[in-house]
């Protein structure tokens, strides 16, 4: 395998993260610290992702473990080609990572990169789906439910996602929109191994997932 | 609106609750407590469902606030079943709920009793979907994505659930198996109306889930 880059995102000021919840501390260190050195376990180079208004604040926390920064877009996949622009022609394997996942194991890192050696040209780390899932459907000035889905044939996605290189740069081409850089891959025609994914990868998108994670790093 | 009747379960021993989550403490009280408690904001009588080896610590604790405790089934849906069979001939509505699910607000049994109050025969009140959700397919050894859900459409089904009681007793006619009660009537023909839920009405699955209800009830 070539080198590895990895693309670290919290572009998205005011939308995604209203309240800048990735420069939180957690247990010492921002939470951005924490997911950059988790994605640094397997890649070369680390691209950080940041609001425009934070890089100053960046620099001066020494980038946060990562190799560069870069000023991302209005949306999260805006911000996944800021960092893709940053990643040189040359790289063989990119790992897009959510800053808002710090407790990330350096063993999911391998285990997405290692679906790639095995030859999948994309590879993600899902997880069970616990709650029971309806597809709604509009009903007069209200809504029904159209459909209970198959639980057992649902995953709840994360990050970190691997991807050869050339198949997420023409997955983004001509700036599509997604929730996640697989379902780009997937519009593309691409397919998407499936690794098994970890529930304490926790995502902080309130302040009682913060608590969480401080308990989870026994903080 | 007629007599309206509350089931809260927590039946299954050793599959959904292998430690028994339900009579942690709670800010002071059982888990178990609260739900009733939370339940009987707008039911008449409550019935609860407990794992049949506990029924006698129950009595000692004075049913935990319930007019009557029967015992459970092996599975979720024979539990409910239990509580049904409870339920006088005369009942109008059953608001079904788990024990696992202690914050519940008043507010938000109102709002299911009165999708059944403007005509519906059943209602549940979902929270929105906030992952990205994949359906997987077998290859080979592993799995792959088949397809990306569209997530605005989505929704992730809580408790409580209300049902005009025939509707229920009906949906559970030769002991289907489901993971909610909505899901029987659905395959039934019947209309299940979505109202708004309640991000905060946490499940408790994981002693963390316990420690964020802890904070959530300012305990």
């Amino acid at each position: 395998m070539g080198p590895v880059f990895g693309i670290v995102v919290a572009g998205g000021a005011g939308t995604r993260f209203g309240q800048p919840k990735q420069f939180a501390d957690l247990a010492g260190r921002p939470v951005v610290e924490w997911s950059v050195r988790a994605c640094r376990s397997v890649c070369d180079t680390v691209v950080l992702v940041l609001p425009a208004g934070h890089l100053d604040l960046a620099r001066s926390a020494g980038l946060y473990c990562a190799d560069l920064v870069v000023a991302g877009g209005p949306t999260r996949a805006d911000s996944v080609r800021s960092g893709l622009r940053a990643v040189p022609a040359d790289a063989d394997v990119v790992v897009v990572h959510d800053a808002a996942r710090p407790l990330a194991r350096a063993e999911l890192f391998s285990r997405v990169l290692g679906a790639l050696d095995d030859g999948a040209p994309a590879a993600v780390c899902p997880v069970a789906v616990t709650d029971t899932v309806k597809r709604v459907r509009p009903s007069g000035a209200g809504q029904v439910v159209a459909e209970t889905l198959r639980r057992e044939e649902l995953v709840s996605v994360q990050t970190p996602q691997a991807f050869r290189a050339d198949v997420l740069r023409r997955a983004h081409e001509g700036a599509p929109d997604a929730t996640d850089d697989a379902a780009l891959v997937e519009a593309a025609g691409g397919t998407v191994v499936v690794v098994a994914g970890d529930p304490d990868n926790l995502k902080l998108t309130t302040p009682a997932d913060l608590a969480r994670a401080v308990l989870l790093v026994g903080g």
